[in-house]
């Protein structure tokens, strides 16, 4: 099989740590904090399936909106989920979502992030974010992590208004690098998104930090490993 | 307005309580069973947006699966999350896993269900259920809630191969009623389902049985209840 060309990247949780604002919800939230990153979380990858899957078939997408209304709105309802007097008192929480959606901007990264994508670069491999992410928000995160001159590509799938894993999303790879399905390798740290990748026609990595098993739908990922590094494998 | 002509149920989680398998899931996996039944259906519901999502624009829906396998998959998942030794041994699973499918084709139906249905009838209204399942596991937990002669119609998914939150799923409300959208209403437990509907078309309840937050995207139902009784507002 041809070696891969290409390494494409999800954003959050793969690249950013999603969990990492834990610890602030932990301070405005005692207790909940770690509740309130998971319902958080969930809630955001949800909304973006809910718009795209009520989409379908409408012309023009009418529920699509870009990821950081969705972030905000996954946030404003984890909050009233676990402190139900935010429901009739929003106003009274208001500055607690602005602290967190203004961390979220500014996301850890993953600490072996600049090693391996200083690996591909030396090895004349393409690299790139292929994310939910809109361009804005995916520009400052990528800036505030240091990875701008190690990243040739920032794909988002705003361009075409659907989220992973709707195959135009995932097409937005190959548009813009101007390779194949094939050729690419796509990392990804969420089992639904390297799922997704794989029926899609990438090659794929898990990243599976937490220990979790893979999704149960019968596709595996090409390889699986803990951090980031196993991505060189494939140019092995 | 014109009033209603039709009311048609969601099932998993409206008609029947998913969480009626958190008894025997207690039992079979002690101190965890709350924990094994809210993660199973939340990937259960995760899988049919997977699948959907990742099907459009492909030919013949490759990904689709019917209800009872993506339940079983979650199933599968759920047991191998909480018990990691499952990973690697799930023959020593199997049989606690069949048990728990065994319960899901005959889940507790609610209380008002009844009740609701025959006063819908009794004011020449049809009914249904509109769902994920496919035929033969609705067709079962109809039989076994004892609710055959209230329904006029138990419409499914399968014959679209798409889930719900797809239009298409929704349209077969219309196409088997030969109603518009208009004169159907739309009742449900899941919040995003209720949205989904709304966004259709369909006049919508929620039945917010676990006093949850709607969903923060800018659509509300047309009417929110604690219970199914609700839905006979629509035609005082």
């Amino acid at each position: 099989m041809e070696k891969p060309r290409a390494v494409l990247f999800d954003a959050y949780g793969t690249l950013f740590d999603v969990y990492s604002v834990g610890l602030l919800a932990q301070q405005l939230f005692p207790g909940q904090g770690a509740r309130l990153a998971t319902v958080w979380r969930d809630k955001q990858i949800e909304y973006t399936r809910l718009v795209t899957t009520s989409d379908q078939g409408a012309p023009h997408q009418p529920h699509y909106r870009p990821f950081w209304e969705l972030t905000q709105a996954a946030l404003t309802y984890a909050i009233k989920l676990i402190e139900p007097a935010a429901r009739s008192d929003w106003a009274a929480y208001e500055a607690k979502a602005t602290q967190l959606m203004n961390q979220y901007r500014h996301l850890s990264a993953f600490p072996e992030n600049r090693e391996v994508l200083q690996a591909l670069k030396s090895r004349g491999i393409v690299t790139g974010i292929l994310s939910n992410g809109e361009p804005q928000m995916l520009g400052i995160a990528v800036r505030s992590a240091g990875l701008e001159g190690l990243l040739d590509h920032v794909i988002s799938v705003d361009g075409v208004r659907k989220y992973k894993t709707h195959p135009d999303a995932y097409a937005q790879g190959e548009k813009v690098t101007g390779l194949t399905r094939q050729q690419i390798v796509f990392v990804s740290s969420n089992a639904w998104d390297a799922l997704g990748a794989t029926w899609f026609g990438y090659r794929t990595l898990w990243v599976n930090r937490q220990n979790q098993p893979f999704e149960e739908l019968g596709t595996p990922p090409t390889r699986t490993a803990t951090n980031l590094r196993e991505v060189l494998a494939f140019f092995d």
